[in-house]
């Protein structure tokens, strides 16, 4: 049984990582919050949408959305556009 | 095991008429693609965002991302901004 806490915080290095060494981290918005969803990690995914949904957003900082596959970051939904991370999940 | 394409064409009959019924369909734009992504079911999932990514789309028609639990909708994810589909999912 997965910890989504401990799991979302792994994913978020994942795709920090990740932006890092693609070049793509000045894709993101000043500030946003941003939402992990594991599309194959089921209760992770609930979970961080339940919190995301929850979370006050005083400064109504904007959502990123960042869809995963098999533990690997494959798009991210930005306010109005959308950014291809991987050129393919599996 | 579930054909995630019947799957899909089920769940964009559960969206539209949710929408009908909530008076959202006017938040839709006028031309646009739809991805269905049930955080719950992860191959129907997986297989939608696959398509997404492989279809071509020549008008550059906006993607539009409806988030499922348990079936139900949950969440739009439109060009820009978003819309609380359902108060609760569970």
């Amino acid at each position: 049984m997965v910890n989504p806490a401990e799991r979302l915080a792994e994913l978020d290095g994942i795709l920090m990582d990740h932006l890092l060494e693609a070049g793509l981290l000045q894709e993101l918005p000043e500030a946003y919050r941003l939402v992990l969803l594991p599309l194959d990690e089921p209760e992770v995914a609930a979970k961080a949408l339940a919190w995301a949904r929850e979370a006050p957003n005083p400064e109504g900082w904007p959502l990123v959305y960042a869809l995963f596959l098999e533990g690997r970051p494959v798009r991210l939904l930005l306010p109005g556009r959308e950014v291809e991370v991987a050129p393919r999940a599996a």
